[in-house]
């Protein structure tokens, strides 16, 4: 099951996300694509980052994308940033 | 002058380097890498996504970097995830 699955990062502690990962490689994908939105774009970095670094050196960082969400709260909109990391399992 | 120019995100508001970044790509820069580290990186993004969105739609995001940065504090190392987008101007 070499798919590719996805890791939403929001306001937990890192290391939720950096396991969520870790996990979706080890049941066989072969590429992982984080995705966060506003203040947890940074978080997002720091879960590729960590498992890079720290956990599997064999990962690399594929793609990386950068777009624009627009929200509807309360009848207003709000433009809010995204980011996509995608991480590939070198073989 | 078409070089490359940088600008260093942090913690003020947003459209002080939206403004940065207008000034170089009218100034005449070709390039502009944005840079930011730690918490300030999703800031660096919403001010990618405002130069090319808002200002300047001739503005393609060309390359996207992120990496890991060590910090001696106190006499502790800490690492910081840092991110840099390089913004160019089409033609």
């Amino acid at each position: 099951m070499a798919e590719e699955r996805v890791v939403y990062v929001g306001n937990k502690p890192v290391m939720n996300y950096v396991l969520a990962v870790l996990t979706q490689f080890n049941e066989g994908a072969s590429e992982v694509v984080i995705k966060a939105r506003g203040k947890a774009i940074s978080r997002a970095v720091d879960v590729a980052e960590i498992v890079r670094n720290r956990f599997m050196p064999n990962v690399d960082v594929k793609d990386i994308k950068i777009d624009t969400e627009e929200l509807v709260s309360e009848g207003r909109s709000v433009n809010v940033s995204t980011i996509e990391i995608v991480l590939v399992k070198k073989e």
